[in-house]
């Protein structure tokens, strides 16, 4: 097929996931790559979220513990486990991604207590590797952090090694690290897996128990929609519930938290790994952007994204071949996630010169445009234009204006 | 003053507070005593909420975290600053109370390195004593525990505490430790002093600096009405900012979060506090709650704290004294802060009762009844009506219902 704009909107109409996008509060004006970023929001949320601070709150009160927020952690945590190949009981929604990491890291330690090398991949998102610093900061004699670069992992795996935690979506690039494989690998050697899905989940289908994964940890408010700030979620496999001791240990990851005893006693299922009180209205939040996703076929998600993907890289090519993009995105689609990237080394300039023209995408330290791709609310139409407007800012060098060379404090 | 339905309508007519009432939502049909545990809904929040939700969220998307989201919890410390006697830059909004706790603990530790006990008191509210067991677990060689009666606490205080947590206002009796002669106790042994203020903030004046207090933490869902699961606060004086090396060492409390770099370097001033993505719905909504408190006079506050308290108390000896309730929170106005609890042998069942008949109070086991007191929304006839309705229920044995000797998971 050859891309044109005509071809592309055809496309669209035929489109499996089409019905999606009027489920999003898309807003007009722009196209948005940043879904990787911030997802947008369902419009169900708006009236799901009126509802908890009106009814719940409001007049409920005390009584809606009872009657929906005291179990949100778990059920929306099964919910979840739906989406990664996860069984029931598995995972739990609760606090950042950052504090579920250090969770998941002192678990995986507690359940492979003869060892105490970390390790992990020098380009991981960087917080996964703070929340390690932090750790062994403190506790040098429980955990030793060994930060490599990405193709050293394989020489570095060995039977030092207590746990690996790696992210499956690299954050910049979008290139799928084969989950399976590196599991095996890291099992043959006595080594626990931590994954972080952050940068999958929602986007691509997971199948952790099909992995065999130890312990995954993900994000809350990029490809599930779940609003600024949401609450991460946490899978622990069955097999790791019991050497589980958390350090983490609040009064909602108690056996029993309404006893007030003064010794606490863990849960011994995956409530364990909550800590202080549910944050019930970004649960909320998080609970619609899942469900959401909980009725989309994933095949069609994949295929999709992939298309969107390919289209996108096709057409940079044809059309702004010239311009000093380079793709740092795998261009194979099997190995490429939720977005497309490029290095160019006025990638800030650029980037600030395509918002003002409605191409939200973002910029990544120190030369990274990414344009995430979230095909529930993105259209094919919408790569093209996109495409269009990088051409025209390249070619009228739009982004020397010298509004675009101030750097914001969040980039 | 004789206590009649009549005079205490005449207190509500010239309560200073009065108008504070209708700022928020007050269902009807039922008189609400667990204010103390999950506060009312302000009516500001349902708008504010709204606007975050359509408006930032749905329409500004990621650029909303540069015009208002990226420094919430700054923002939102330094109007809780000014609630409890700290200074701009001394008060961070984030996290569960749970997960701020562990980050004072470690900070004192860190504060005072030379010694290792952090004691506590057996009474403090469990996630206290759960958070510095859990740490203890992990790190026995930077932290030993000892948790003793409260009667003993000034005994076990000695030269090798390293930090002291204590609850200012107790959980069930509402009592007020005297923050300012402990802190001075502490400071002459060398240990530093770490408070709870999750049961003084929003209905009590604090004044931590005056005490020259060391580090504090609290909870936004209660006085502050900052909604259910609502972010936690934590307060670090100055002085301890230097000292601090967190170890929940998350993206955002680093010094340049978006610089990505490898290497965990803390921010210098309190965002080092901080640890994954500020939870942006929750913070709306507490900032809401300490907005509304920002501008109350807190001498009238206080007062008609004291004063619905004392007139509890008082109707409670005049209407139910035959029926077996012993006042477990101090009779004393000047010691008790904003409950008023009493034990009864019979105690689940009767606030089971209570609540089939629109007063809401909560039960702690093993036998408390506690009615939260709180002066911006609750009016005096209202206790009258309360304490009418404990001696109806009394009277005619409502309490002995079957259904109400089932106890649900939350008791």
């Amino acid at each position: 097929m050859q891309i044109t704009k005509e071809n592309l909107i055809q496309l669209d109409k035929t489109d499996p996931l089409r019905n999606f996008r009027k489920k999003f509060h898309v807003p007009e004006g722009f196209v948005y790559f940043d879904g990787n970023s911030l997802g947008v929001l369902p419009e169900i949320t708006k009236e799901r979220m009126q509802e908890v601070i009106e009814h719940e709150w409001g007049e409920g009160l005390i009584n809606s513990w009872l009657t929906g927020w005291g179990d949100a952690p778990k059920r929306i945590g099964d919910k979840i486990a739906t989406l990664i190949g996860a069984d029931s009981g598995e995972v739990i929604a609760a606090d950042s991604t950052s504090i579920n990491i250090f969770k998941v890291v002192v678990a995986a330690l507690q359940a492979n207590p003869t060892r105490k090398v970390v390790l992990s991949d020098s380009d991981n998102f960087p917080t996964d590797l703070y929340m390690l610093q932090g750790l062994e900061s403190f506790a040098p004699d429980k955990i030793k952090v060994k930060i490599t670069e990405s193709f050293d992992i394989d020489n570095q795996l060995n039977e030092e090694v207590s746990a690996l935690l790696l992210t499956e979506v690299h954050y910049k690039t979008g290139l799928i690290t084969n989950m399976k494989e590196v599991t095996k690998k890291a099992h043959e050697v006595g080594a626990l897996v931590i994954w972080d899905l952050s940068h999958s989940i929602g986007s691509i289908p997971i199948d952790l128990n099909g992995c065999e994964a130890d312990f995954a940890i993900g994000c809350g408010y990029k490809f599930l929609n779940g609003g600024p700030g949401a609450p991460g979620f946490l899978f622990a496999a069955k097999k790791h519930h019991e050497s589980s001791k958390p350090i983490l240990s609040g009064w909602f990851g108690h056996r029993e938290p309404f006893a007030f005893s003064g010794e606490y006693i863990s849960a011994e299922d995956i409530n364990q790994f909550q800590c202080g009180t549910p944050p019930v209205l970004g649960l909320v939040a998080l609970e619609c952007g899942v469900d959401l996703l909980c009725n989309v076929d994933f095949e069609d998600l994949r295929l999709k994204s992939k298309k969107l993907g390919a289209i996108f890289i096709s057409l940079m090519k044809d059309m702004c071949n010239m311009h000093g993009f380079t793709l740092i995105s795998p261009q194979n689609d099997e190995k490429r996630a939720g977005h497309v990237s490029f290095s160019h080394e006025k990638g800030y300039e650029i980037s600030r010169a395509l918002k003002s023209r409605g191409i939200i995408c973002d910029f990544r330290t120190p030369d990274v445009i990414r344009f995430g791709i979230t095909p529930l609310y993105l259209r094919y139409q919408d790569i093209y234009y996109a495409v269009k407007q990088i051409k025209i800012v390249m070619e009228s060098a739009d982004w020397r204006k010298e509004e675009y060379l101030v750097r914001d404090s969040y980039t």
